[in-house]
């Protein structure tokens, strides 16, 4: 009985994974060809390169990977709401900076605060409550929120075609991870339902968190205090830590990711690496070696060097968002 | 097409689940009722308790929970035998404590060090090595250690009725966990074989790590220094930073799992708590408020005034460890 349900199962997968033709808005450019390419020889029984589904793992940088990230990361515009919005709270912020800054509308001097004023705002905006308040102001945010230049949902902000590689993987007994630098805590609430990545395969950035009790019942505060930046180096530790098995595919799109892809290539057998070029000025944003967001200068150096792909947006994608 | 594999895979998961009959090494005492019942609630579709399989989630503490803890915990025993192992390359081992009287055979005052002597001796042997050599040291010791009074592999001082108890909660759904004070390094190379659990599921302490290049390949070198202690408020943190979702269920045994349990108990909905009793010296041991391993004291109070499960290895198993 349980071999025929095997058999039963294991056809059932089969006919759905052909049902819809995977990647349809992808161009049939050399990047779709080497994904399709690459999953069919680690998970073909018999290949050589053949992988146990418990050894496939994907990891998916988010911010300029999944979704846009210009002009500011969606979580940094999160970040100016959120200061925005606990002013009156903070009557230090009207002459201190980087908030002065913030709250007299100058986003240009904002944006060029870098990693580290976007981590004083962020720790400062990300504090000071618990975990489940937090959550729920992120929740509540995403829903309302409108990107500046085309007034969707920042929901809607991410790539189709991506929506549809993540679904291949998961269809060929991947489990799709997201490794990015923005925060664990602003992703967990809505990737589930944006890109079917449950909050356990969520590896980001983190504030401090304590354990205490808040009327009788037990809560994590958030602290003002960085735990984890899974950035560059961040990103291979953030991935062995969680993870505790080599990546089998990689997909980035800037220096911020070169170590994550670096440390999947360098498994045994066959391994993926993809770098996404936003190079599509009509349809998204064109950037790379001179952008303050999400620069792609030295990680472009080494997928040359290394013949890891890199995906032209604009020649390689047939849409880019969801219709 | 779809619909009908959807039914034939419901159906086939359900004679799978009912085929073997659950948890045959537990007596039939309320401990075993009410793990049955409370997977039932939910389980069912249409009950009001009934909870979707992507949120069900179950963490197990590992040392006295799913396997022996006495007379020393097993990562301690891996540790001695690394100190006598590595100390030709440490002179000073000889004079400096606590290394000299591990290394004088003096186990009593090893296990008399408590954890910060634990940890020096865990940090100075775990670390000066790439995680890959580690993983590799861990995987060759629990192949061939044996236990100091059964004279067993570690891998079979596992208890029959948590392995019963983690394959019922999968086939139910549940994505389980584990969520232990030991290293997750020390975990990882055997929780798949032994226990099912896949490395990406494995919570645990850790050293922190640095990603550098050695002979031109990317490693992580271990490095001695504590990064994240996952017992007593940890497991709590720790479950949040790694799963992001409440648990459904946990089970634990010492004081070290208390706030890992307060945490799943102050959920919404229905919640399950599991203490292992150590009451059993003829099966296994017999410790609880006095011990130095695995003390159990506050979280038993506790377990008593909250009404959580106090299960008595004696009275409530019927075999100990896998035959």
């Amino acid at each position: 009985m349980k071999s025929l349900i095997g058999i039963l199962v294991a056809v059932g997968f089969g006919w759905a994974a052909r049902a819809a033709e995977p990647l349809s808005s992808w161009n049939d450019t050399a990047p779709k060809q080497a994904l399709i390419s690459f999953v069919q020889r680690v998970t073909r029984q018999g290949s050589p390169d053949f992988v146990p589904a418990p050894e496939r793992i994907a990891v998916f940088d988010n911010d300029g990977t999944l979704w846009a990230e210009q002009p500011l990361y969606t979580q940094f515009q999160f970040v100016l709401d959120r200061v925005r919005s606990l002013a009156p709270q903070h009557p230090d912020w009207k002459t201190n900076e980087p908030f002065a800054s913030v709250l007299n509308g100058d986003i240009k001097s904002a944006a060029a605060l870098g990693v580290k004023g976007m981590l004083e705002i962020t720790e400062a905006t990300h504090s000071g409550m618990t975990t489940e308040q937090f959550s729920k102001t992120v929740a509540d945010w995403i829903a309302t929120a409108r990107h500046p230049r085309t007034g969707k949902p920042y929901t809607e902000m991410v790539y189709q075609p991506m929506l549809e590689l993540l679904s291949y993987f998961r269809a060929n007994g991947f489990k799709t991870f997201i490794v990015s630098g923005g925060g664990v805590e602003f992703m967990r609430p809505w990737t589930e339902k944006v890109y079917g990545v449950p909050p356990e395969q969520v590896i980001g950035s983190r504030g401090k968190l304590k354990f205490e009790f808040l009327d009788g019942k037990p809560v994590l505060m958030k602290l003002p205090e960085l735990d984890f930046l899974d950035d560059r180096d961040g990103k291979a530790i953030g991935i062995q830590n969680h993870i505790g098995q080599r990546p089998l595919a990689a997909f980035g799109n800037s220096d911020g990711d070169l170590q994550m892809l670096q440390w999947t290539a360098a498994g045994n057998g066959p391994r993926l690496l993809l770098l996404v070029h936003h190079d599509d000025a009509g349809r998204e944003w064109a950037y790379d070696r001179q952008s303050q967001i999400g620069r792609l200068d030295k990680a472009w150096d080494e997928a040359i060097a290394k013949k890891w792909i890199v995906l032209s947006m604009k020649e390689d994608w047939k849409t880019v968002f969801p219709k």
